[in-house]
């Protein structure tokens, strides 16, 4: 059931309204990491919810209680919970979406003032902190809202709808919340949800529309050696006490591969090679080693061939080595040795791998690699986050009416990724509620979400919107079909 | 001739004044090594100059040009020439000292401000950065002066002083002063030099103070490997792109073994085995495995052999890794890629082994190793900073004014010891005035230069100071004897 033509041109004939509204929400520094903004991510929901009641949505603030940063006890940003529609006729769809935004200063190297959104007529940019995340698409499900109201049409669907202010900072508090309201059931505010929708992450590209059906997990990693109770000079302890560093760096060297691969028994083995036909829908993408390098912006692909690049990011973990804490990190020349160095490292997962088992399976081989070193130095290995991989069945009927919804919209096949990064409340949407979750990008893979000088396309702004409004119909269209 | 009681004397009753001047001296940051705090060493240079002038030293500043650090172009502090004393009856000795200091900060783990010098009645600790090096052994000969201006006492020597503000920072623009100087002959400030003492080393233990014939020399190494123009997102980029950590944690892994044997192949080979005799001379030391691991804090020696673990610090070279630029320093966990990272690391030397020989073997084996990695990443490798060992004979007349001295001040003898750490100054003297160099240090071995909580204590600062009095006796007393 295509979306109907009036919603459509609703959406062009207001394209200036929808980009002033924008404005409006970028205009709100909702910066959730930093307490000095806490009370702008209020303020943020608070303008939400006020758009939402506006357009029909019924909603509630869920006060998600305090929590410490930088020192300080602050009150979380509330919760955003909405509903409309209450039609048994229809299938539920939840809506998921982040009204916080990254810290930005004109500072960082931005060439506009990040809270005030710029609309660059000449590339068609819309420009400033959050317009692609994760503001533009929260507002593009008001606008398609404020289409239907205005025009008097019936929702396809009945919605439900989540929003949050900490995505930026941990989503903290935010899977009791989930798990509470799906145990209460009929009673709760997910009674009835069918399929969730997530719109929070990009395309591929430049060039083509994707639904996304997977995320790598994370397990990160730090690894303490410790020797003695100071910092020493090079000079006079040199070669007369094992340094903590030579062991740091020993063990960090054998964690993983320059071309990537982990060196971590077992880690690689969990995972199933890729079949023949699975490497075809990487070569398939519209996606290229260029791609990647320009993204990079250097010639450092891993390979020449395309599928295992693309598969490294999407279907393959990866380890990478972030840093050392407590080692010398400054400009010059100190000659340090320090007394306790932490490497910090962390492992991408993906299904079947889980951030339990990777753990035991580093911890192991971390103890084993160093006990062969024979230093007096002492290790230990601390698990400072961890989160499990995701991936939906593509083949599911939410995703047929996004296909479908996105070749109404854009007059072409959608790429289908998996990511190569984590969003962990996506998984507890599908545990928790056991429908299939979707995530339908409406940004552009250069959009610069968590950079300077973030900004969503004009196009993707207002083609998005109808994708959001038209992947509704198609999943009406399935319910009575 | 043994020092006069009423010099003495003098140094006991005027305690506090002395430690008040080392607060005063304490109190300027003169880090030398942060571009921000220039100006600070260039006020404790005009502080210095203040005292020496009180005292009756003839001064002059001399400007040492620019240099570039952290990208900018600043002036370098001056070296201060001085002069007191012109009877050709007389030995002239020639004084170093440095003004400058390490960087501290009150985060990197001090207990109290470390540019506030913390007098501990129970410990009997002078405590701040600067206490022990250098500015406590400065600020002795300071003592010694102000004694014999105020009893009118003739100093039974000529007195040549050379102190500079960036020792910390590999002394540039020294080196060619002192040539320079050496050059004028009669007419520059070191006309006439007999011999020359430098006060900038510790005792090897708590105990028995040491006179040093030796010290290592150094070569700095910064290794870049590069890769993406940008920091990246380890979610997105992982595994798709080579990882210029992975390439830089392997390279400085081939480096040095645990046990402290250095792996560049050459380098150990340039310093011949110890012979028996020389063996026995270590093993005669005031000096144990535990007393290294004490002032270590832990028991990490890399051997329970005494000869073994004190040749490891005097008579062999050493490679210790000191940190990592550019990589995820903080604490937490962030997932980040980093676009270009330089290892830092150095190798202390012994005769017959040079900076430039070492730099040969160093930079081949890194272009070999790099060269397996077969990654895209880059490689750049520096050489930050270099200085020759040095090895003196301690059967001088310098040497044995010293011993006699320290008999007195202290009632024992003197360990006769080579040092691990470097102070290129040294060979420079050596070499460019043909005289004897004599390492006279004031500290004791847990003083912690270049370290937190770094201290003098008040017994060392003023047996110290009666110590460099009573030296000057005594090669005063070689002159007319």
């Amino acid at each position: 059931m295509p979306a109907p033509d009036k919603f459509l041109s609703f959406i062009d004939e207001h394209a200036d309204k929808f980009i002033k509204r924008l404005g409006e929400a970028v205009a709100i520094p909702s910066i959730s990491g930093d307490a000095a903004h806490r009370q702008d991510v209020f303020k943020m929901g608070n303008w939400l919810q006020g758009q939402l009641n506006t357009v029909g949505v019924q909603t509630k603030l869920v006060d998600l209680g305090k929590h410490v940063m930088d020192g300080q006890e602050l009150q979380l940003p509330p919760a955003i919970l909405g509903r409309i529609g209450d039609d048994s006729k229809k299938k539920t769809v939840l809506i998921y979406g982040h009204y916080d935004v990254q810290p930005a200063e004109l500072s960082d190297g931005w060439d506009t003032e990040p809270f005030k959104l710029v609309v660059d007529e000449a590339s068609g940019r819309l420009i400033g902190r959050g317009a692609t995340d994760d503001k533009g698409p929260i507002l593009g499900w008001l606008n398609v809202l404020e289409a239907h109201k205005t025009l008097g049409l019936e929702l396809p669907v009945n919605l439900r709808f989540c929003f949050e202010g900490m995505e930026e900072s941990g989503s903290e508090g935010l899977d009791d919340l989930i798990k509470s309201e799906v145990a209460k059931g009929k009673d709760g505010w997910f009674d009835g949800v069918d399929c969730v929708c997530i719109s929070d992450n990009y395309w591929l590209n430049n060039r083509t529309p994707c639904i996304t059906y997977g995320l790598r997990g994370i397990a990160y990693f730090k690894v303490t050696v410790s020797g003695p109770t100071r910092d020493l000079h090079s000079g006079i302890f040199g070669r007369t006490v094992y340094e903590p560093m030579t062991a740091l760096v020993a063990l960090m060297s054998k964690l993983v591969a320059p071309d990537g691969t982990i060196l971590v028994p077992g880690v690689e083995d969990l995972v199933p090679n890729a079949t023949d036909e699975e490497i075809a829908i990487y070569n398939k993408l519209d996606y290229s080693v260029q791609d990647v390098e320009q993204a990079a912006g250097a010639p450092i692909a891993i390979s020449s061939d395309k599928a295992t690049v693309i598969m490294g990011r999407m279907r393959m973990p990866s380890l990478s080595l972030h840093g050392i804490e407590g080692a010398f990190s400054g400009a010059g020349g100190k000659t340090v040795i320090p007394a306790s160095v932490s490497g910090k490292f962390s492992i991408r997962l993906v299904p079947p791998q889980t951030p339990e088992d990777i753990a035991t399976l580093v911890e192991k081989y971390l103890k084993d690699e160093f006990a062969k070193l024979n230093t007096k130095a002492t290790l230990k290995i601390e698990n400072l986050h961890g989160g499990k991989p995701w991936v939906a069945d593509h083949k599911h009927w939410n995703f047929e009416a996004a296909k479908i919804a996105t070749r109404a919209v854009y007059n072409r096949d959608p790429d289908l990724t998996r990511e190569g990064g984590s969003i962990p409340v996506t998984l507890t949407f599908a545990d928790s509620l056991g429908v299939n979750v979707l995530l339908l990008p409406m940004g552009r893979g250069d959009d610069g979400a968590h950079s300077t000088n973030e900004k969503l396309d004009r196009s993707n702004f207002l083609k998005g919107s109808k994708l959001l409004g038209t992947y509704l119909y198609e999943v009406g269209a399935i319910a009575t079909a």
